[in-house]
């Protein structure tokens, strides 16, 4: 196969890819991951790039007029088919390091909440004992590893002891290296333990974990120390499957449709995982095998496609996952870097939209032990809801879509430097804001949007519906795709462009709150209560930790309570997982949470579509649900 | 590295191997296996071949004058610096197809010896069912493994039902294929189920397995329809690690001196399997992954080697075994050619020298329900036995080493072609004997060298000590290594050369057969029994069916007792396995069955020697013990 070498421009690295690859091929030869949001099929438009020299074959899709008149193609649609080209790979169409939610507050939350939990601490997950053995001879001639399970038995109380077939392997040798003194990892059950990893002398370091939550957007991982249960290190990125697609949906369609797709995103998913782990590793200075076990929270979908599992049918009706409950899987099974028999275990899922990430956060909520009922919303790409209380529980998913992360909104973006995460539009149309990091503004994450959505409504720019007034101001223009109104103008801007927000983007950003708002007003009329019957809202989720909540329910985005109703509490997909890693107990009790969960399916009848509709206006068609938005 | 082309004659095959390879990694590279008893330590002198062109370096070693005469050199010590070489690797000194022992009459055997433990039908190893579904709805949408395990629940009458990871990540797609109607196989256990194979379709093919006996020399294997129980297809070779060492001790060896010694040792032993399988698949017209459990029943050092644990210190006093039980294994972990997910099963050890192996032999005996006692002996490589009742059990292994196979006799071999299996001597000197497929005589087989012991011994060759005598027959003569006797004169043998049995020959042979006496004779001392309170002798392993009762009597290798004392019972090893496989409860007791048996250690204490000494002697020292041999 021929080879056509591209140089990557600003950086001048040079590339081989064969002949008929795409440009973002290339990209992702060179390891740099662009912004593809709709999974390289050329309908984003945000993997513009320029050829500098040379030529390539196609290139085109939905590109803006301005891109298209400074001569910028689509990477994803680009095919090279002779070379040498070189190709600029513009820094606002690539994908770079953002912010991710790690919260140091884990420990407090989890003694708050589930003090009770955590009194047994007998259900370790892993036991690391350092065991002194007789010598044999030939009449105490037994072997190695029954001499080891019966000191094992009287130190671990336990009566059934195994061994993982790679441990025995070499168990002769370890047992002998250090005159019969021995250091050994096992993984506990109820009333067994499987001894997975033997060092040879008495040796101190603890047993570590990993607690894991893969997001459809972000990835973050904590690493554990199971003796004292003290979490070690933490770490984030974005989840690099978003070159395969900015949502759920678009990952599986991406299976579908490449060849190999499945393989890859999987693939994709790890390789992140992997790089996470290994800088832990490196700051700690430990090595992969002194993990023995992982906790993993994630979605439905992200949970299918990490462990590789045909995802196909969650998205299509009735939506059916391949299962709810997943193996244990041994650390070589997924090439994870922990001890090749360290043990993974996935929280359980209750349904294809509400996944092992929300019962691992209604676990770290504790709601399934109150008197009274508490509402938990995780907002992240989907909006998933828990309502419930000791007797009853119910769960939903509204697709409220990739709004709020910056999906389909003309400047969205994540939370990275150069987001505008607050702004206010006074009277006279003066704009003021604050971006991520101080630095020049790029464009509008989340907590932003919602921000906007506020100050456009109240400076009047805006009306209820959502629709543009004209108002005394040339910031207030027709774009190319309708009226706009211009955030930051083009020579304060760190693109070089007007940064603006247009009418589709309002209509985008009110279909996703009120995606949202249905979804609570349809679990709360099935079980038949009234908003005052919730006594406390915890949000969580990467973005809820950045939200404006007054701002959020003027809107009409969230419910008009007392702001001491509501509680923010981060990562609790995250958080839920490392408190499950702390006791086997826990992970069983969520498994019990997640069967107890009744899921509501909001696309079953006509219920949720109408209060959908309803809530389409800003805050609310019936203004009497929130009483403290004055119009 | 530079290459050596090796012409391999007579065939003329050419291959290529390293500089400073020996002959010997010649003969492998070309797939021939050749004889190395000594496991290429240039001390057997078995692998003797003859440069015909070109130069080679070294060769030397324990070669016979003759051999030496005639310009042979030892493939094992002979290195090619420089090409090419053109070599002559004649037959005599290669490894070629021999007898193993298939038995036909299991159903029977089992039948009599162990009615009882087949009438709980429930207990089999791997289930496979038929199942419809219902199809999903939005109001129904459990996921696929839920609805999976509702049915199956009720058809298995199972609580706990669980899928293996690799079943699970395209049961969506298999669930779907044909309507919902699926067929699915299960391993099973007291209280649970795990689905490891879902076929898409109602499918009438049987779960298979397979009975797996490893022997130091030979490996059998049988193909079980586990729905019927009955047995489909039977096949056997010879160990191909015969090429790294004879018997147990040299295999060590070589895995401690050879670099990737464990893993060569392992990988020959699965290649070797995974050839009788692949034989048996294609004969039965069925797949690899239609076979979801196998049982394996072989000596310690042979599961060690096949496992790739560390065997080392089975060879050095204490003798202490990695482990006498072993986990379960996946097909997948050992590469073996059955369904990834397939179970391995092993036996477990009593200790280093009593293996699995007598374990499944002894269950298939049924010693361990009979009021009175009976003996069972394995005489393979070393001679192991059970002596027991429903009471007591012992067991040992006397160090009988290979002499009975042909090991360290003069013109000893397996049973192949050409080994003379039956053998008279008149008292005229006259020599009459039969041969294996009655081909011309190239050695001795050992039933024929029990014959020939009786016989020398008869006819006055021999005297009690086993001391060749002056006899009128120029059969009888003085050789390179001391008196020798001419059993096939070298006209009418297939080798061209004299067939002889040496005085040293005969030393080894009595040494062999005393070792075996004495360790049933300690095992009666240390029970405190009479010979007489024996009332049944069992006798396995491959060599035991070629055996002359009443010679081996009158040696003094086996107890004095009437012949219907005796029962052969051919490859007990496999049988048990092929028992065992059927129901877990007899794979559970046999558990317990090695639990109950006391392990005798005969090198602790003179015991063992005394007796052995005594036993050093045509047939004993103390003739009270054979009262039916006369002097």
């Amino acid at each position: 196969m021929e080879k056509i070498q591209v140089t990557i421009m600003p950086e001048g690295h040079q590339v081989e890819v064969e002949k008929g690859s795409t440009l973002l091929d290339a990209a992702n030869a060179a390891g740099i991951t662009m912004k593809t949001s709709c999974g390289g099929q050329g309908t984003c438009g945000r993997c513009a790039v320029k050829v500098l020299n040379g030529a390539v074959q196609g290139g085109d899709g939905n590109l803006s007029k301005t891109h298209k008149a400074e001569g910028y193609i689509l990477a994803c649609t680009a095919t090279v088919d002779e070379g040498p080209v070189t190709v600029d790979f513009p820094e606002s169409s690539r994908l770079s390091e953002h912010q991710v939610l790690l919260d140091d507050n884990v420990d407090d939350i989890i003694k708050e909440n589930r003090t009770d939990d955590f009194e047994d601490t007998e259900a370790a997950f892993v036991k690391k004992v350092q065991v002194t053995l007789t010598e044999p001879n030939l009449m105490e001639n037994a072997s190695d590893f029954a001499r080891l399970s019966t000191e094992l038995r009287g130190i671990l109380e336990t009566e059934h002891i195994t061994i993982s077939y790679d441990a025995l392997k070499t168990l002769p040798l370890k047992v002998r290296e250090q005159n019969w003194q021995v250091t050994v990892t096992c993984l506990m059950q109820e009333d067994a333990a499987e001894i997975i990893r033997v060092e040879a002398g008495l040796v101190d370091t603890p047993p570590y974990g990993i607690a894991l939550d893969i997001g459809t957007t972000t990835i973050a991982v904590a690493l554990v120390d199971l003796a004292t249960g003290k979490k070690i290190h933490q770490n984030g990125t974005f989840n690099r499957q978003a070159s395969m697609g900015d949502d759920v949906i678009s990952r599986i369609v991406y299976t579908e449709e490449e060849k190999f797709g499945l393989r890859e995103t999987q693939s994709i998913v790890i390789e992140t995982i992997n790089g996470l782990l290994d800088e832990v590793y490196e700051a700690e200075n430990i090595r992969p095998e002194e993990v023995s076990a992982m906790m993993v929270a994630a979605n439905t979908t992200m949970i299918h496609l990490f462990l590789g599992i045909e995802p196909k049918f969650i998205r299509r009706e009735p939506y059916i996952p391949a299962s709810a409950q997943f193996p244990v899987i041994k650390g070589k099974e997924l090439g994870i870097h922990i001890h090749v028999d360290g043990a993974i275990y996935c929280f359980p899922a209750v349904a294809s939209y509400v996944g092992g990430d929300i019962v691992s956060g209604a676990l770290l909520t504790g709601l399934e032990k109150q008197e009274e009922f508490w509402l938990f919303i995780d907002i992240g790409t989907n909006g998933e809801m828990v309502l419930g209380n000791s007797d009853l529980m119910m769960c939903c998913a509204c697709s409220a879509g990739p709004a709020f992360e910056g999906g389909g909104i003309t400047f969205g973006m994540r939370a990275m430097a150069g987001a505008i995460e607050k702004i206010v539009i006074d009277d006279d149309f003066k704009v003021s804001y604050v971006t991520v990091n101080n630095a020049p503004a790029v464009g509008i994450c989340g907590s932003g949007l919602i921000d906007c959505l506020f100050t456009l409504r109240k400076a009047g720019i805006i009306n209820r519906q959502g629709k543009m007034q004209e108002v005394a101001t040339d910031r207030m223009r027709q774009g190319e795709e309708g009226p706009e109104f211009v955030l930051v103008r083009a020579e304060e801007s760190g693109n070089g462009k007007d940064i603006v927000i247009t009418e589709a983007d309002v209509e985008n950003l009110i279909r996703a709150k009120a995606a949202v708002f249905a979804g609570i007003r349809v679990m709360l009329l099935k079980m038949e209560l009234p908003i005052e019957a919730i006594s406390k809202i915890l949000i969580g989720g990467g973005f809820g930790n950045y939200l404006n909540l007054k701002d959020s329910i003027q809107i009409g985005l969230l419910p008009d309570l007392p702001a001491e109703y509501y509680d923010f509490i981060g990562n609790s997909s995250l958080k839920g997982a490392y408190m499950a890693l702390l006791s086997r107990k826990v992970f069983e009790h969520s498994v019990e949470l997640g069967k107890g969960m009744t899921y509501l399916e909001l696309s079953d009848g006509n219920e949720f579509y109408d209060e959908y509709v309803q809530a389409m206006f800003l805050p609310h068609t019936d203004m009497s649900l929130f009483p403290s938005v004055e119009d």
